[in-house]
């Protein structure tokens, strides 16, 4: 097959140092969740990406030694010989493909709390742990930073010992030793690791030189630099010392990789930044400072956009983390000139906030991320229908698109039937919030795919009964019927309907999203589910009235979405919408023109004045139709997914979609039986 | 040896179902943080409570199902089969040593995740988890109830597969389905699953009677229950529903383990309960009810009061959880009649932090809890000395004293030197605030035992510089010098000292445990430590003075206090003694009379009047005579310990301390070069 011309140069090899990518395809180093405590669910993900096409796959941070454990977080790890053969079944998932595999080493400093290690954790100046634990890590001696460069150079020879092809200097996400020494901020040594920009590079330099040393006859040394800190003169500037450390060091990596920080930064979400590319503003300049290659990120998924940074010079090779999760299989489809089958990345980091909580990586988009290994799961593939057979799918919201597209991959012939005009159900109604219209695509990009298909049929307008759905004879029932917002006052934090409250307009989320907007006077918001949707309609309530007050039992707005790395951004936005924030209080009783707020901690009641309140609590699932088809009886599998099943994230709904349609005709028992593979200690004689 | 008649009551056998403990102490389930992650070292701590003479040692939690999956908390874990061989290295150390082994086992419901399994979250009815994740769980229906009950009873066939003699039934900490259905505020259902007593209780009795009859031939069954809430009528109550289950279910249990709900109840610090066996006011009915043996716990560890109770009849077996930690000797102790020997809990939840936090546990007591298998460290014995030698620790805070204490008990020469009138250090100044008197205890014990031994000279009053050390001629030095804390405001939120700020009195932590109080006039105290000292002063000046206002720029108070279970007793405290609490907020800059904070948010600006400020913010390291012998060269060891090397919790120090005299004189490069032993996922070919 031929690829496209407009994208032929994107397919063009790439020397990096000794070492040659096939392509320009980079997956460029991100957590997963996984590492050293699921190593080959890690190597199953990686290779998933290798066989997807991507020319460079890379490992997470994968710390250097004890005095950087980030327990609990699963990162990677090559602390000795012992790590070394679960990171040879990343990479040779990944050479299995042809795609080279990166490391990217990492000594976390005073961002490691070292709660597994009990070492102490080591800075350029003495200071607090980057993490809210009574712990302060120390100020490197002389002999500290020769003991660091032997672990980082040590770990270099385990890395080509492991099979690595690139080998990272990493010097961002304000994580990592070698950036918090050049980092003003953060070092104030008097010797001559501190000081002039010269001086707080050399510990960088010296890594840098010798890793090179070490193994750079066998692997490239690539060095990972955060440019910006995007906090204008309070940080690192481009303009300023990025570009200077750039000019300083331009010849000595075998490859530049280059963005901004800290990880928000980074990692932005589309709902505070929109614009794909939005980093090359930042980092385009290094092009011109190297010979090297050089590679950037930014959620990069349009391949147009892609063919103009290689054919304008801004970019050597097209970096891509959350792009490459939401479709591994981005560049051979762009390869196979298939670009209206990529599912584009919607910038919701809930694949970031999966690392967060500990868990292994998911995407909203891909359901199959994280699955490769544990349940054999393939993001383009997927097992022929075992018999034909035909299936209703009730609901076209994120499960019921997700569990109809498999079923008709699989061959089964699907209806499709929703009660609405259009479909999407949540995600169309949610996506038109303020902020969340890329979430849109997640509905589109299945929509898109179903209409292509002969095997499918979509009734919209169609609200079914149980008799309507008896009538239609067949067999195989799918339930999407989704859940509504509470309008009780239930939830978390109280168990019990709320009372009182003649005088007081009660709304949820679901009249917001419907177009029923709160009345004149004053609004409360009042978030118990603490996750984003109490934050999205206070942002958007706010450009529309001056008279908002957000409640909450939790101590900030929008907890959940620290997670996402968002929550700094939310209630920065709506404190400076003037929006009031009381924290901390629960929604004790509605009164006549006013709410009344208990202290979480003392009870202590204040009462809050408005004529409206949007209670963001729970959500009751909707399973009349399930109960009514249940005690009817006569299918052959009426099953629940989504929101219907477990109102959750949009991610949870696809997956229980895909789940269901996957596991369709196969045998039940054997699905509980060995319910996935696991990865359990090993239990030798003698402890490795 | 003959045991102490007065004690003899606590070696008598007990009988439990078909099996029997050989004494009366009992090692109640309690959280590691080890679990399935760390299965040996779960192995070697358990084993070595056994070794101390627990008649009966009993595992933390363990999940009977996927849809209980508390990742990434790192419980037990009974899956499936899978699962065994781990559990039996359990078994198996406690079994050398003649002790009885149980499992908890624990189905999770609503407080489960599931961020590892994916799996839709079960409770009584529809709610939010128990976390702050946008996920509910469902109302289980009869199916869920029927499989819920299956996994139960295999789980228990597996538990007795693994080889325990005692299979729990767990009600308890507002953790666990039995328990869920059994609260009427968790429990909504118009089913005979819900609704009265009977029924609430129904699921429970099933379980019950289903464990029975799969292992009660081998096992004994244990129920373990929370009789009260301590939440008034708005809970349960030992007096009312409490006393009902009990009568209800008086002989169907082998065994009864009672305690209160939720944990923060069950496991309080002696900050906010001084008192020992604060639970047996509302559990010492339950032995009037039943015929069965009952345990009990509330933090026991005089052996009076353990032998009053039992000749009285309140309890028959004594529970332990946290003295059990602090002492996994403590039984061997008694039966040897060396009361004076037990190293006392001082209820300051620092095993419990390390659980939360996702690692493994530790002690503040006990350095050597966590590392029985990881590093073989035993808490009773010590390698003696490799050869003669004499060493000096200079700083008798909780560093100091243990290293000492640990040389000392290698057989060296040791000279321990402190410039103050009384030893202790941090120990003796931070236990006269408010609260922490029990902390006390980690002195105390620690000089009671140096002062036994023949081998060691305590010099107070003695500030050493540089010459006076080396004058004395001995060639091993430990420097637990410690650390102050700063009074420039550098912290965790700020790296730039404070301005301005004539008309305001600057004054720290160490001026107030020194007895240097605020002067007339309001008094802010600023916490950028976040941990709990900012809170303590709090809560000590606002028992001498009304006008405090505690600044934090995190969003609630003493926010790392969540893992000791503590932060809601904190705020709720300080907010009823009347201090005002200004959150989120960053003191940026001293004014004539006030000072000037910043939102962490938006940076917006404004001030509170106030005549002295405390800040609580890091600590500076006394380094000053290290600095001084390292350049003068000359000793064969020259080591930094405790706060001095790195400010953390008191347990840090000891640790540090105790490191630092096992490590002595063994080969510094065998130390590193397999810093200690470690369990990594296993990588067979087929995934297991």
């Amino acid at each position: 097959m031929t690829v496209n011309a407009r994208y032929a140069a994107l397919f063009e090899p790439v020397r990096i140092g000794p070492v040659t990518a096939k392509n320009r395809f980079y997956q460029v180093p991100h957590c997963n969740g996984m590492g050293h405590l699921r190593p080959r669910a890690e190597a199953g993900m990686r290779g998933m990406k290798a066989a997807g096409g991507w020319g460079v796959v890379s490992t997470q941070e994968t710390e250097i030694h004890p005095s950087s454990d980030l327990t609990p977080y699963a990162e990677g790890r090559i602390w000795d010989a012992r790590d070394i053969p679960a990171l040879r079944v990343m990479t040779g998932a990944v050479h299995e493909h042809g795609a080279l595999a990166a490391v990217q080493l990492a000594h976390n400093g005073f961002h490691a709390s070292n709660i597994l290690t009990r070492t102490p954790a080591l800075a350029p100046s003495d200071m607090a742990l980057d993490f809210a634990v009574p712990a302060q890590a120390r100020a490197m001696d002389k002999a500290d930073i020769r003991a660091f460069r032997r672990w980082h150079r040590d770990a270099a020879l385990r890395a080509r010992e492991a099979g690595f092809d690139i080998v990272y200097v990493y010097a961002g996400h304000r994580m990592t030793l070698p950036q918090h020494f050049l980092l003003p901020a953060l070092n104030a040594r008097g010797d001559e690791y501190g000081g002039s920009l010269e001086n707080r590079l050399r510990l960088t330099r010296e890594l840098l030189e010798e890793t090179h040393e070490a193994v750079g006859g066998d692997c490239a040394v690539a060095f990972r630099f955060a440019v910006d800190e995007m906090a204008g003169p309070d940080g690192m500037q481009a303009a300023e010392e990025g570009r200077a450390v750039v000019e300083m060091l331009a010849e000595m990596p075998d490859l530049w990789d280059v963005n901004v920080s800290d990880w928000s930064n980074d990692s932005q979400t589309t709902r505070f930044q929109p614009e794909d590319g939005y980093q090359l503003a930042y980092t385009d300049f290094v092009k011109g400072l190297t010979t090297k290659p050089v590679v950037g990120v930014g959620r990069l998924s349009s391949p147009d956009q892609m063919a103009a940074l290689v054919a304008k010079g801004r970019l050597d090779l097209i970096g891509a983390a959350r792009p490459s999760i939401a479709d591994p299989f981005l560049p051979a489809k762009i390869a196979a000139d298939r670009i209206e089958a990529i599912r584009e990345c919607i910038g919701c980091n809930i694949c970031v906030a999966a690392d967060n909580l500990g868990g292994p990586i998911r995407c909203t988009q891909n359901p199959t991320m994280g699955e490769e290994w544990r349940r054999g799961w393939h993001p383009e593939e997927i097992a022929p229908k075992a018999a034909a057979a035909a299936a209703l799918v009730v609901g076209a919201g994120p499960a019921g698109l997700e569990c109809a597209l498999q079923l008709a991959r699989r061959g089964y012939d699907v209806t499709l039937a929703d009660a609405a005009p259009e479909p999407g159900g949540r995600v169309a109604r949610e996506s038109a919030l303020k902020g969340l219209g890329a979430w849109r695509r997640v509905a589109d990009n299945r929509l898109y795919d179903l209409r292509q298909r002969g095997n499918v049929e979509m009734y919209l307008n169609s609200p079914l009964d149980a008799a309507a759905v008896l009538e239609l004879g067949i067999a195989n029932v799918f339930l999407a019927t989704g859940a509504r917002w509470r309008r009780d006052g239930v939830g978390r934090t109280c168990r019990a309907p709320l009372t009182g409250g003649g005088g007081v307009a009660i709304l949820t989320p679901d009249d917001i999203m419907e177009g029923r907007l709160p009345g004149a006077g004053p609004v409360v918001i009042y978030d118990d589910d603490q996750a984003y949707m109490g934050g999205v309609i206070a942002d958007l309530l706010a450009t529309l009235r001056d008279d908002i007050t957000l409640v909450t039992p939790a101590p900030v707005v929008s907890p959940w979405c620290a997670h996402t790395l968002e929550q700094g951004r939310i209630q920065t936005a709506l404190l400076e919408a003037g929006v009031r924030i009381e924290a901390n209080a629960r929604l004790a009783a509605l009164g006549e023109g006013r709410v009344d707020l208990a202290c979480v901690y003392t009870g202590a009641r204040r009462q809050v004045d408005c004529a409206s309140v949007v209670l963001v609590t729970e959500r009751a699932r909707e399973t009349a139709l399930y109960e009514a088809l249940r005690d009817e009886g006569g299918l052959s599998v009426l099953e629940v997914i989504g929101d219907a099943q477990m109102p959750g994230l949009i991610a949870d709904a696809v997956y229980s979609g895909h789940r269901a349609a996957r596991y369709f005709q196969a045998d039940p028992g054997a699905a509980e039986a060995a319910l996935y593979r696991r990865e359990i200690p090993s239990l030798p004689e003698e402890g490795r």
